[in-house]
């Protein structure tokens, strides 16, 4: 069987480092490592360093068995494999990625950004095996989102379909700091925006909470989190607020897509139930009946620190399906 | 060449009326008519009218020249063939609708409600010719949507996404009248809730309007069009307020899939440029960059009349393309 086995090596490009490894069809990670993506000026020297470090992994599985490379990164598009004026990277204007790592390894390339890599990789190895119709909402810093319909991820004319984060759910609500977008859904279910929340909700409060015990500049989502755990009201209302927000999104979702399954994935999903139940409650609110208690509503069951590795990966094994 | 000539039956299944027509590959439309739907008890006494119907044009045009019949229907589930609990139709419960007309016509047979046909004729005949992203929004007695992502139709896991009338974009907002859901596009952007928009700022107006001269229950979304084709100032308000709305939330619909063209289709487009304008206005306002002035807005071009049969026309010539 050995010899039959199959390989695809997976990418994950964030600002300050790379993460690789070399990924099998069950979603098993061997031959990982890092590097820094800061640290190169140019995508060319970048491009270089990745291969230098990949290489000897690649002799030792044997290039004959790997399929292809698979690529999650900023503002990457899937079409025209470029990165495309990434604001977090080095390298400026459009860089054709996907065409440099090819020629560079003799092997094919597909690109795509981070959160549609993680559909992928839900779609593949986590909880959305064997579903054709799902939609991964990351929900770190910002919030992203990858969505596949009829087994196929949408990319939209241009490449950037996707970007549930921005869709407005409060019109004429919270500006977002960077878009400057009014009551968008990352303006408030971001990590960012939880911490917001509760300095608005502290700077009204009228009962005592946890909270006031940390300096002002200290208030982030994991002391929100750290003061809900220990059952401080004021944080927990945050994570309802927080909830019911997303939830109203997510109904939106669901009936353009009408999803089998809802998977959050990121930091944010850590608040667990407490956060859960009112993005459950005010998703079904939402619905048109016919859409009700039908999606699964799931956190990844990816390990967070091989999610993103895994979901580039898998862009491989899509690649193999549609040649 | 007449003699490769291809054929499709299209027929459109209104509560009311059944339209039909055989349609060829440019959309061009001949042995049209129609029956009555609702005089029909049941689904099986229909079928058998529709036959006697199209028998002599099928005759005529040679059955071994028709590909299939297409079918448009409140309720039909693309993936089961079936018409499911249609509130409209006198058939009750789940009706296996697709393959009781393939066995009575002996041709293969597909079926899809009226705003995922408008899409699809859209894409065939229409504005959206050659587009492989769009998104037909019709804007009648009720917000229906069909949309088109990657060349496919998004049925989503169970054959009813596309519900975007029912999206929510005044969370806590307008009550729908039948649905019961608050804030939703529909409740807004519909025929009926531009008839609720101008009752409702009649109400509070202090300056004088033409719709003053109209009875109450006069006060439909065809009073609000002759009133603000006068010039009235109130009607026009109603329209802009009314295309805000539809703006903001088709600035969501492009964020998430990122369609080449959205096409207005439907009595309420009869408003022209007094609903275009602000609809423009406010999605270009409430996109990203990345999406601004990239999306082609535009009116159906294809006659009203004719549409729904084009439409269920179209879904014969997909038929084609998937086996």
């Amino acid at each position: 069987m050995n010899n039959i086995q199959q390989y695809a090596i997976g990418v994950d490009i964030g600002g300050t480092n790379t993460k690789y490894g070399i990924v099998n069809h069950r979603g098993v990670i061997s031959h990982n490592g890092r590097l820094s993506t800061a640290e190169y000026a140019t995508a060319e020297a970048f491009v270089e360093a990745l291969y230098a470090a990949l290489e000897p992994s690649i002799e030792e599985v044997g290039k004959q068995h790997i399929k292809g490379i698979g690529i999650g990164a900023p503002n990457a598009n899937y079409f025209t494999g470029s990165i495309e004026h990434a604001p977090n990277l080095n390298w400026k204007g459009i860089v054709p990625f996907a065409n440099m790592i090819s020629e560079k390894f003799g092997l094919p390339c597909s690109i795509t950004n981070d959160a549609n890599a993680a559909a992928v990789g839900e779609m593949t190895y986590g909880a959305g095996r064997g579903m054709n119709d799902i939609i991964v909402i990351t929900l770190g810093t910002g919030v992203g989102s990858g969505i596949v319909a009829g087994g196929h991820l949408i990319y939209g004319h241009d490449g950037f379909a996707g970007e549930l984060g921005h869709t407005i759910i409060r019109p004429g609500g919270r500006k977002h700091w960077s878009t400057g977008l009014c009551g968008s859904l990352e303006a408030y279910a971001s990590a960012t925006g939880i911490a917001i929340t509760a300095k608005e909700m502290l700077a009204e409060a009228k009962s005592p909470s946890l909270l006031h015990e940390y300096p002002l500049e200290a208030i982030d989502s994991k002391a929100v989190f750290e003061c809900a755990q220990k059952g401080d009201a004021l944080a927990k209302e945050v994570y309802r607020f927080t909830g019911q927000i997303l939830g109203e999104s997510l109904a939106n979702f669901v009936m353009f897509s009408s999803p089998e399954a809802i998977i959050l994935f990121g930091g944010v999903t850590k608040a667990g139930d407490m956060i859960m139940q009112p993005v459950r409650e005010h998703m079904e609110k939402n619905l048109l009946p016919v859409f009700r208690n039908k999606v699964l509503l799931t956190f990844s069951e990816l390990h967070e620190a091989d999610a993103a590795i895994l979901g580039a990966s898998a862009l491989v094994w899509a690649m193999k399906l549609k040649s």
